[in-house]
Order: structure tokens, then C-alpha cells, then sequence
């Protein structure tokens, strides 16, 4: 290091190299940390503390069918435009962990220890909020697909979230829980109608239904939200004049889905609804200026919806 | 909240209430952490180990003086579209630190225990990156306002890196440390000239000078960008084909520097001079889409610049 540094004094013209202290070449250098660094964000919406609970983020290769209805050109041009890679979807997770006062609460339980590589940090990033799994006394679920459910049920069957009782959309359950739903479905579906099953089965006595735009615990009202899934919910969270639109995933990656609504993902189960949903509730939140919060929203994943242009643009709020 | 939890089943419609859990109503609320989470990030550039270290923010009233050549009421409405507060300016405090696997380094040091309401958060945020100030090997400085420099000397006089050499532009000491500077600066500045003898006086025998574009310590070569103060450096980070540019002060906060580089902030000393290096600098990442890190940018305070209207947007990079 001493030869190093030597060169570089000569180099660079250091106006003082004669006067270092004595030692200072010889200090070990700290190693490089490497480990990954906690994802978690908090702030006060009235009386609710409200954290984001990341759980990384998948990478699949971009190709013509993600986006339904969009030319590919166009969709790398939007990936470009947001700085991210044109040939892959840079796709995150982010849940939304609520204290009541009185009740610990999960919006979603992320992928588990079942997703995508670079996923299933949530555990690690919940202990870094000060939190265990077992606190959870309410876990409420948007949609069954697997990214959002399997934290409820990990891989070998433990329950993730021992003390929580589960709510889940009425209509949700409907469709994924009825065996002639499944056996319509096509091939690429049986996959998610058995994880619903393996998720809820084993204690689906224990599941508590809900339907409507109705309050589930205090100060979280569920939002029916339907064609991302047939039961597919946003969550609206109010406290002293304050609120906060869970979108989960009405809107998907918003570099996309937010610029152009209309636009539909491979996911939306019924795109032309799901793009009416998405186009209202947009509208919605750049109308009234209120927060929002995505499941696959840039961590730490709250912020407000601004017009841009004929779609709209994801402004993530101020870190406070 | 037994009572509290009947009532919300009887008019919530859950379908499933009388199949709950034994005792899950008796279970203790999880208290409110209400403490403040790290607020870290780090990413690896090329062979560079880059931790985003953030100090917290401050909060002043707006008022005309803030900006020098813009109407109070064009600087609301920037701040509108920002959806932030019309009549306060929110300034973030982010450093830039760099395990140059040789060597720890610091550019710039934060507020230390001697900035506004809501900062001093720095030293709390280096533990949660896994480091100690005492393994910082050196300091580089882009300019010698108070909340780059507190940190470096705590206000009963300890060292903050007591084992860091310390780099600092040639002009900027050239100009601060100059009596006669001093002695013609207005009443105003007089504070600033005091804070900057405070901090390297005792010391002044180990602080190492550096003038030009020059490689300091291995991947961090000083671009000069004077304006915002007489020796006001940026940083070029470079290893592996990958490169950042630290703007330090060039650009303060973006949501009105960068969205309006012709934007005046009341701290840039030669106005003029600053605005042209502003726009020189923001024209070149916008042209060059070179990842940028600025000190004034909203947490984790890196990303990247893109033309829009006749000024530019402040892109925040994808959080992996």
C-alpha cells in the first residue's frame, strides 16, 4: 500500500503528503462487507405505523408475451426510458406491514422460501423492522398468486405466521378453491390452484372470508379491485385525516403499468377489466393526490401517481 | 378488543369468524417500534464496494430568498409537482462511502452532532453498514459548507475519523483559511469561516491538498466543479467499466436544481458559475446515462438524470 499511495502522492499533486501521520500507511483496510443491508421503511399515517417489508426482486428475460398488448419494441423503449436493462423485467416485492395499535398486520405475505432467485429476504428485513413472525396477529391477502401467498406456508409446511388469522377475498377463494374451476383451467394454471391449496388447505377452516369494500382491522378497508384476479383486492389505510391506497397489484411494475395503463401484463387474469380497474384507480390517486403503495413498486415502494403524458408517472414519496 | 373485533365481524360479513383460532383474540398486540430503521444501501461498481450512508434531513420554511432568480411561486409549484410541502424546503443528507478494497473512504462526512433537527443520523447509519468510523482510512471533501464537514470534528472537539487522512480541495482551503477572505467576507459568512477553522485548525498539519482532475485514492479521481463555493469538487467513480459521478453540491436538491438547472439555491456562492457547471455536468450525465449520486438527493440519493422540457428529471436507481 505504502508504493501505492507513494505513487499516488507523486502523482497528484497532494499538497501536504509530508505531513501524514506517522502509521496511517500501515492500517489494516476494513474488508468489503458484501452482506446484504436491511430493506425495511417506517413512517406514521395518523395513528397507524405503517412499514415496508421488502422481499427482493426477481429478474426474468423480457420477451413478447410479458406485456399483452404491446409491441416489444415499445416496452423496451418504456425499460430504457426508466434507466433499467431493455432485454429483462426487474421485478420487486414489496409488502406493506401495518400496526394498529392493536394489531400487528401484513398486507401479503411475499414469496416465502418458494420464490424466483433474489427473492425471500422478507423474514431477514421484518427482524430488521423489529419484528417476528409470530407478532403477526392478522395477515390480509390481495390475490392468490404464489408471490403474494406462499410466506403464509413455507416449503416444508410450517406455518409462516403461527398466531395470524388469515383474511382473504371471498371471491378469491370461490375461484381458486372450486375443483371444477381448476379442472376448466388450462395446463399453465394447475400450478397456482395447487399452491392455493397446499397454501390454505391445511387449515382452511381456520380462513376468514371477506367481500366488499369493507374495514377488516382498524383503519385497513379493503378495496375490490377485480381483473388482475378474479378476487384481486387494493386496501385503503386511513388514520387522523391521513390515507394510503394499497394498490397491491392493480398496477404491477409502474415503469410500465403506470406509464401506460392500458397496457396489460401476462399476469392480468382478465386484461380489459384489470386495465379498467388500473385506469380508475390511477386516476383516483393522481386526482387526489393521495399516497400509494405497489407490490412492485420500486422499494420502498410508497409514493403518488402524477399525470404524464395520456398515462400517468410513479413519483416515490420524500425518505423521511 | 374482543368487543372491538365482534363488532367488525358483525358488519364486516367474514364468512368464516366462528372457525377462528382458540386464544387468538387474547393474543398481545405487538407494540409500535416507532425507532428509526437503518437507512443504508449498498451496491457493488465493478471492483468498488459503494454504501450509501444517510444523515437524515432538515426541514426550513420557504421563503423568496431560497432560490435567487426564480419567483417564490414557481418554486411552490415545483415543489407541488413533487408532491412535497409548498411552503418548507425537505434538504436530505446522503454520503457516498467507498471500500476501495485497499482502502475505506468517505467523501464528504455529514452534519456530525452539529446539524439542524432531524440530522445526525450518520454514524448510527455507518454501524448498520457495518462499519466504524475509526476504519475510515481517508476523507474526501467536496467543499467546506458545515454539514460536509461537521462530521469530521465533533462538537467537544474529538476527531470523527480518528484514523483518516483527510483530502480537501486546494481552492476551497485557499479561500476559507485566508484571513483576508475572512476579514471582506460579510457578516453572514462569518459563521462559515469560523466552522471551517474549528474543524481542520487543530489539525492542519495532516490535511493533504489536491487540485485538478486527479485520481485520489484508487477508482475516485476529483472533478473539478466550482461555483456552488470557490474549490466545490464532484467525484468520478470508476472500476470495471462502470462508472458513477458523485455531483457533491453541483446539484442540490433535484426536484428544483436539476428539474431547473438555470435555478439559483441561495448557497451557491458564484451563482452564475454554479448554474454553468450544473447544466454542463447534468448535460453530460443525461447525454453519457451515467449512474449519478448526489449529497442533496433523496435517499438512497442515486440514479440517474434524463432531459425533460427544457431541464432534466432526477431518475432513482432500481433498488437491488
Amino acid at each position: 500500500m505504502i508504493t501505492r499511495r507513494q505513487t499516488m502522492i507523486a502523482t497528484a499533486g497532494l499538497a501536504a503528503a509530508a505531513a501524514l501521520p506517522p502509521g496511517s500507511t500501515a492500517e489494516a483496510a476494513a474488508p468489503k462487507r458484501g452482506e446484504r443491508l436491511p430493506a425495511v421503511y417506517r413512517f406514521a399515517l395518523g395513528e397507524l405505523e405503517v412499514t415496508l417489508v421488502h422481499d427482493g426482486h426477481a429478474r426474468r428475460p423480457l420477451d413478447a408475451n410479458y406485456v399483452r398488448n404491446a409491441p416489444l419494441e415499445e416496452v423496451r423503449a418504456a425499460l430504457v426510458e426508466a434507466f433499467q436493462p431493455a432485454d429483462a423485467v426487474l421485478s420487486p416485492f414489496t409488502t406493506v406491514v401495518v400496526n394498529t395499535g392493536a394489531e400487528l398486520v401484513a398486507i401479503d405475505a411475499g414469496n416465502g422460501d418458494l420464490g424466483a432467485p433474489g427473492t425471500g429476504l422478507w423474514r431477514a428485513n421484518l427482524a430488521a423492522a423489529g419484528y417476528r413472525p409470530d407478532e403477526i396477529d392478522v395477515v390480509i391477502v390481495s390475490h392468490f398468486h404464489g408471490d403474494h401467498i406462499n410466506g403464509i406456508r413455507l416449503k416444508d409446511g410450517t406455518p409462516g405466521f403461527p398466531n395470524a388469522r388469515l383474511l382473504v377475498p371471498e371471491a378469491e377463494w370461490a375461484f381458486w378453491m372450486d375443483d371444477g374451476q381448476m379442472s376448466r383451467a388450462p395446463e399453465a394454471m394447475q400450478g397456482a390452484f395447487r399452491n392455493v391449496r397446499r397454501v390454505f388447505g391445511p387449515e382452511a377452516q381456520k380462513v376468514e372470508r371477506f367481500s366488499g369494500e369493507r374495514e377488516l382491522v382498524s383503519g385497513v378497508t379493503a378495496v375490490p379491485a377485480f381483473g388482475h384476479t378474479p378476487g384481486h383486492h387494493a386496501f385503503r389505510l386511513a388514520s387522523g385525516g391521513q390515507s394510503l391506497l394499497v394498490l397491491s397489484d392493480a398496477a404491477t411494475k409502474p415503469e410500465l403499468f403506470v406509464r401506460r395503463p392500458d397496457w396489460q401484463v401476462m399476469f392480468d387474469m382478465d386484461g380489459p377489466r384489470a386495465a379498467e380497474t388500473r385506469k380508475r384507480l390511477l386516476d383516483m390517486l393522481a386526482t387526489e393526490r393521495t399516497m400509494v403503495a405497489g407490490y412492485h413498486f420500486p422499494f420502498p415502494a410508497v409514493g403518488y401517481i402524477a399525470r404524464e403524458g395520456s398515462g400517468y408517472r410513479f413519483v416515490p414519496a420524500f425518505w423521511t
